[in-house]
């Protein structure tokens, strides 16, 4: 690849002569002699290092202009690098205790320097997987979300301000499109990218056949390309998120933009489905998994909860606050506050409920499936699993709007599960 | 004011010497010893002159740094006259029949050369005040925003133009915020901008505190704010329309921003309904106004209804074109197309009620009246006229929903009316 914008990619050599050439980073890590660099990156987006020293230690991630995909190289702009320093730095100022710290951000390199999340630190996907329970985990996230979405959309920011965000992230359209490619269109129709496992051919092809679904995921599309509410994630699975016991860091915001709110919630909400129905297949004599199911709808119940109580206290902290949306001289007496808190919160509730669904159904019959089912021994029990959960998305996609709360959501998988 | 920014005001006189000093404007007009100069903006916003010579003719549209109002200077934005040129270009390129031609721009100056539209061509507000029926009226309208919208929407361009088009036009923050304040806000709030006849007292304070409507606006300012479905107008009231017994020219887009298409449409809708109920304050022996009470609600009844013929057939002639909110590869039979064809007009139907019957509450209760109530001479006739336009707009508002056709909106017109 040519230097001709000031772009090469780094090897673990000249990642070193670049960190000595950089003080945001030399400063936290000394001694060039005493680093230790490890490449941990999967190498189908990014290359992702793992630097540490005596005296520190840092991730350095650097963009390449492509994704790998099946094989196959997929151009993508590495500008993505760009979005994403933007988001963590944004997201990092509202809610600091959940987002790594970015040291250092090179444009033209693509590169971030950003705090390295040490052991015990792994991929929450990883650890639902494994059947690990996380205390705080739901606090957590809907810590981080309330405050992102909060505070970045109209609620809290003037119409100025807004519109400023929103036209600078209009220049991440290259991700954008990807998501609409892979959430909202190809699940639907007969592309050379969805794959799925060959018990469910009937499966895939009733999805292709489903008008009453196809009318649904197009409004959940038009409302992602069309409606700038809040700078969201845009990439919220369980694989964006490292925990431990006591810690959650939210990460990888490489698809950011003002998009819907509730993109980000369903995509969390959804993931948390497609672990649920997942557990079936990692159950074994010494662990049913029975227990660990329950902790999942706990925490999928908790999450939406905490997240509404958290976002209704900001909105009630910041009612005179910059925000343009709701002027406290008209939204002026309880009721009136009521009102229209109860109806955001439930157009929220429903939109997380679509797009989580449109996120279950595409990690199925899409081209990017789920470590939770793909790690699953005996096809037949993961066919069994996805299929499930398929079809619950199914389901939830178009009956969204009957649903009052979270607890109907959790008893209608409880009556498919049973 | 200072040239600082190569900005300076014209006068008649300086006029005439950028004139000669441009060829795309004296190239129409020849030899300056010949031009007539007419001053006509109302002086509020712009400097308007009508330029005629032996050769030709042109409109010179020069946008002030404030807009006036209610005596009290306003600052707003000369940069409005480029969002203004732009979108005049672009509509008049979907559309040429209905938007007049551009011949210049400039942008320091923020001056416009443009078509100047001959008598008879008189401003449609007033011509409705007259009671002067246009045969072609609805048919040119549905054309105008049929083309204007389809073609600026995901149903026809690609995610990366309509993301290049948001993000330049979120530059016209400033007229937005204006159009946020005086249609969304002002009205429903005590405020120094709002103003009504005094027998409208109780009824303005009615509308202060209800709280069920409050809540409904509250959506509609949201959508405004934050949908960006295609690259509206933005004022498409009847003061805003040219017209004479064949022709049909849409003017002054300064407010034009990618919002949502429903804006456009409810704008003119609701003013053709305020010309209805204003109707019989200007009745008298003479013509009791009854019949082209009848040709108004024609002439709703056939935009709407002409809109939506319209704008489906330009959806099936480009359903295998570059939009990408509606894959031909999903949509792809005659029953999934019908269903999300009558879903997006349902929808459009409902925002386009919304919007209109936000814009008629604000003509009444809010900073800016229209002259076909201003005009009528007997003040408790006034009064009347403007009570039953406002009450059926809080009605509309609130019960957009339970409309499915513009007929059954006649009918309630006609019921309060009776």
């Amino acid at each position: 690849m040519s230097a001709v914008d000031g772009f090469r990619p780094l090897n673990e050599t000249s990642l070193v002569e670049y960190i000595k050439a950089t003080p945001s980073l030399s400063s936290i890590l000394g001694d060039s002699d005493n680093f230790q660099i490890k490449e941990v990156g999967d190498g189908n987006l990014n290359f992702v290092y793992i630097v540490v020293s005596p005296s520190g230690s840092v991730v350095i991630k650097q963009a390449l202009p492509y994704i790998r995909c099946i094989g196959e190289a997929w151009p993508m702009t590495k500008e993505r690098a760009y979005f994403e320093a933007v988001t963590l730095k944004e997201h990092g100022r509202l809610c600091p205790a959940h987002v790594p710290e970015v040291y250092h951000f090179d444009r033209p390199m693509s590169l971030i320097g950003m705090r390295y999340l040490k052991p015990p630190h792994i991929i929450l996907r990883k650890g639902l997987i494994a059947g690990v329970e996380y205390p705080l985990l739901s606090e957590h996230m809907a810590e981080y979300m309330s405050r992102t979405l909060f505070y970045t959309s109209l609620l809290y920011t003037t119409t100025t301000e807004h519109k400023k965000g929103v036209a600078e992230f209009c220049g991440n359209v290259e991700l954008c499109r990807l998501t609409e490619q892979v959430v909202f269109s190809d699940p639907y129709k007969v592309s050379e990218y969805n794959r799925w496992i060959p018990h469910l051919d009937r499966d895939a092809e009733a999805v292709r056949q489903d008008n009453d679904l196809k009318l649904e995921v197009a409004q959940l599309k038009s409302k992602f390309c069309e409606r700038a509410q809040a700078l969201i994630h845009g990439d919220l699975h369980t694989g964006s998120v490292m925990v431990t016991q006591d810690s959650t860091q939210v990460i990888d915001p490489e698809f950011a933009f003002y998009g819907p709110m509730g993109f980000d919630i369903g995509a969390y909400l959804g993931n948390l489905i497609l672990a649920f129905f997942a557990q079936d297949g990692h159950a074994n004599e010494e662990n049913d998994r029975k227990a660990y199911k329950k902790w999942i709808l706990k925490t999928l119940g908790d999450t939406w909860n905490l997240f509404r109580q958290k976002f209704i206290a900001l909105w009630d902290e910041n009612k005179d606050g910059p925000g343009e949306a709701y002027l406290p001289h008209i939204y002026n007496n309880p009721d009136i506050q009521k009102l229209v808190q109860t109806k955001y919160i439930q157009d929220l509730f429903h939109d997380s409920l679509g797009f989580g669904s449109a996120k279950m159904i595409r990690r199925i019959v899409g081209v990017a499936h789920v470590e939770d089912f793909e790690s699953i021994t005996d096809v037949s029990k993961q066919a069994d699993c996805e299929r499930k959960a398929l079809n619950f998305g199914k389901m939830l996609m178009k009956k969204r709007r009957n649903f009052a709360s979270i607890d109907e959501v959790i008893t209608a998988i409880q009556e498919v599960d049973s």
